[in-house]
């Protein structure tokens, strides 16, 4: 059984620019591998294989991109070279191969389409995906024949100066027709200056072989590529541009779209308000009507209906604040649950914890849901009401309507409507402070002496 | 009695675009309503009437801006409809009448004074605001006759290559003798593609009448008009900019001005130092020689003389820090007086308090004023001293000179000089760790296992 | 003994326009007063004498900037008169004399040497720093002779239409053959519009003279001079570009590398990475592996790898963090040691401490170091776990793997291996909250109509 697309990724570079132990595809863009955004964005087109070329630090690659085949390069000898690895390597032949590069995350399906479009509807061997980038640089130039199809590609370094005005550039990114692919990748040679096979060589020898290549077109940012780590600021940059634009385009206000930083997979209600600097990292949800004040970082949480968040805010996996909640400033909360209208308004650490409806948690409340080996679970329930400065210590529950006196460590559950507290009798020592201070400012001189 | 001056805003329009439950006018920039910038701006020119058009959801526009005249627009049927709602809803003729829009509200007094003089001094019946943006893109273009009066406004989709090469642009604004403005404004037609009443039409009536009509010229910030969250954040970023120009030319160092975010009504002085990331918002006043170091949040605060703010420092409405005081990071001040030389350094909360001088508030320290139903007032003496971790429940008086033990629970009023304390006695139980440990960790294996 | 290199430095003029009470050139960029900058690329050169001519606010300059020469000039007569003054003032002749400006502070030393160079290599009087601005604008024109020499510097206000057409600008900075400039400088007149003695006039000086005068060229960003707090802030901008752009080169990451601000002296190893808003202040070095998270403060510090900061993490003076440690959100650390492995997450205050292995600290742990007058340490022992709120009253010293009991105060040392705790027993009053909630109610209802 014959395969209708095959899609082979090179990643076998680990990218020496990046002066980095981790292989340049697993860069994280917007808390994501780099390689991530492009696999997801193949999975669209629904291949029936896709094989990754490694080489450098293939384990870590191998292991962050699992449920796809790989193809060992294990010199780097060029394109060409990784082209056919993966191409010796595959299952069965496909109708359609598209090569690309793990390390140009951004290429959207629907341009990968439109490569694979082209080829067919033009009747061409391949079709190279071209883009007209500001400064184009020392891009290699795409030259088209007189029917707009690929007529070569010309490296810069080769290039007359009336070639070198071209503006159409080369991605290196390609659809083949997969049943000439072997047929082509066979026809390479490595007699060139750098001994490498390269995969645009194939233009050429399909040229040769009186095929016709077609061109797609991409813009820039679609085709950037990412070598060091200015390119991946850019790269992140780039992504963010996109989701601030989509958050406004959806409803959402924020006083300063430079300073929010988005997830992929932020979701966002219409009027919901967002101040500067906030960073939302992955899986947060954040309902209509919601506020979200300056220096807030949140991430796997859900934000009910104009629930009030920060300044400072700090919610971490596994917050749910219901509708009407609000989670103030210095407060850190992690797998908690916070029902309709409480208030967690300063200076706090929720975890582990079951917050009922209308709960006062007081300034400076700490929940103590770790003992150094195991966590345990803090119950409020509906209307109690936590003093400042106390300390929960879990598993422990404080019952409907209860209140909490400041400055309590509690350990035992509290019954529902009564005041629990855990405290001396305040006492004092008459005088003591103006001795004290004669005591401290004569060490402080001495201190100061010796 | 007839008026001098009568002004009619545009705000019938709740801006689609917006997708918001919130009338587009009604958008905060600087904190402050949109259509608040413009109203303040008119006011400026002490005009006898402000009449605001209304329409959808005009119970929020007229709450919002109450002391104007309101003229109901029930069909969208075009500008020239709006204003003839106004002028019929008009107490007294005026001599002028300004036409601006709810949603430019960054006009200037000045420029609106400039369409009043300017129709004045050329003998105009009308002068029409233009100005030459960037881009002039499908903005309808203001061509002028040899005089240098208006011609007419040629709209762009039926504008010549010619009339589209011409940079003046037509904001839509405009001056007009209010004596004629009625029989102008009959002489509107909706025989149109839209059937809509246009007011730019007036221009043609009244040159047909054998009247003048004059420009007058504004930039292109003056007249940005919003009609998306991409528009209202870049009209955000225009005042912001503004303000941050005016900060530097006063004296004021920010390292990095563009991330510092101000209201309209903040008063700093000169050789204030202002680090990254800071947040003002409304009604703050900062003195000569302050530093507000970075990621501080600062509303409705007064700042002396060379205090020490931050980092995350975040001040609320009520605060008034007097000269040398230090509000350190993680502190939230709220309805608070601190007295000169004194010292709130880390993780502490204090609202509704009273703090004399040289007052040393230590690290965690708690001013529990709320009780779920009422505040309280906490008073800290001159030169008294907060130990750590120490809560303070309002009403409740440290006297001056008084030490607070670190960790206490202070309920009742603290003598002057004397030393409070509410404390247990330190016990230990001798191994009870390393047993304690054994158990945790056989719990957490067992966890796991099950 | 004749001296090989003498240079001048021009910092007589306070600098209006930044409206401060402190001299221009004392304005810190990236934390270091921008003359700073400038004398230490000039000791890069190991110069003879470094001549300091200071005028308004003398006293500041002169203890800002201790270790070189001073000349007064009493006043402000012009940029030839403070030479004068300086080489007036000189212990010996110069072979060499580099005439430089304090409010001009990016001079790279490899320029300086290009002005030395270029005058000797050319057999010069006087090599004068030229450079190309983006916009020319009212700069004074660089107009060469036949041979590339200069021929003459026109001022804008005489410069022709075709003058105004030279790109090449001059910065005023100039090289000068020591034994000359003596000659040179006596035949400046102050014959001119504002009656002050123009440096730039030795140029046509030594021209009659029959002498060349070369010219080196500068990039603008090096020139810059900063006369106002917008100048600052874009010399601050131009700085810190340069050190994200190293940073990036040399391995790190950051997301948003415009939100990152580093000191001239920080040091980062490669795959270290850096969330958005991070303030790095000075003497501050990240090792390999560690990861600052958004929102933190650092200053003084020392982070060792694999370390985990942040987010709001405030890093003060003497904090020096081993592997594998992590400090979290609302943490505050100063001169703090912290050994590997050991944890601070949540809202403590951690200072003048010294922290074992594998220690962890609860959250609202605050350790009490200061009295009012004088400060102690804190120890806490490998393996030891300090509840959450608890109160760690210095000196003292929790035990190797000792337990403190959550919302203690601890006064005394906690043996090895025990559990300390200082707490009361937990009562409750059964139904006194629904009763104190009908006061309360009836109180604040009370209030209302009061």
């Amino acid at each position: 059984m014959s395969h209708q697309l095959s899609v082979i990724i090179l990643a076998a570079g680990k990218g020496t620019r990046m002066k980095s132990d981790l292989h340049k595809v697993l860069h994280p863009i917007a808390g994501k591998p780099m390689i991530h955004h492009l696999v997801e964005a193949v999975q669209d087109l629904a291949p029936d294989e896709i094989t990754l070329v490694v080489g450098a630090l293939k384990e870590q690659v191998m292991e962050a991109v699992p449920m796809v085949a790989y193809a060992e390069q294990k010199e780097q000898l060029g394109t060409g070279h990784a082209v056919k690895i993966a191409t010796d390597s595959f299952k069965n032949q496909a109708a359609d191969v598209l090569i690309l590069y793990g390390d140009v995350p951004f290429i959207p399906a629907s341009i990968m389409q439109d490569m694979l479009d082209s080829r067919k509807q033009s009747g061409a061997v391949a079709s190279v995906l071209g883009f007209t980038p500001k400064d184009a640089a020392r891009y290699g130039r795409l030259k088209l024949d007189a029917e707009g199809g690929l007529e070569s590609i010309v490296e810069y370094k080769d290039a007359s100066e009336a070639e070198r005005n071209i503006p159409l550039c080369n991605s290196g990114m390609m659809a083949v027709d997969g049943t000439l692919l072997p047929t082509l990748l066979s026809k390479l040679s490595n007699d060139n200056a750098s001994g490498e096979y390269y995969l645009t060589d194939i233009v050429e020898i399909g040229r040769k072989m009186g095929k016709k290549i077609s061109v797609t077109h991409a813009c820039e940012e679609d085709v950037m590529g990412v070598n060091s780590r200015s390119d991946l600021a850019q790269a992140e940059a780039i992504f963010q541009t996109k989701m601030r634009t989509k958050m406004m385009d959806n409803g959402i206000t924020m006083i300063d779209p430079n300073s929010v930083y988005f997830s992929a997979d932020t979701v966002i209600d219409p009027d919901v308000v967002i101040e500067p600097n906030v960073f939302i990292g992955p899986q947060v949800k954040i309902m209509k009507g919601a506020v979200i004040k300056a220096f807030s970082h949140l991430e796997g949480a859900v934000i009910g209906k104009r629930a009030q968040i920060g300044p400072y805010a700090r919610l971490r996996p596994g917050t749910k604040l219901h509708e009407d909640t609000k989670v103030g400033n210095f407060v850190e909360t992690k797998k908690a649950i916070v029902g309709p209208g409480s208030k967690i308004n300063h200076l706090s650490y929720v975890g582990d914890s079951l917050l009922g409806k209308k709960v006062n948690v007081g300034a400076g409340t700490i929940t103590c849901n770790y003992d150094g080996y195991n966590k345990s679970v803090t119950e409020m329930g509906d209307g109690s009401f936590i003093g400042s400065n106390t300390s929960l210590v879990a598993p422990v529950k404080v019952g409907e309507g209860a209140i909490v006196a400041a400055g309590s460590t509690i350990t035992k559950d509290v019954t529902e409507n009564s005041l629990a507290s855990e405290r001396a009798k305040q006492t004092e020592i008459s005088g003591f402070a103006t001795k004290f201070r004669a005591r401290a400012l004569a060490k402080k001189e001495k201190m100061k002496k010796g």
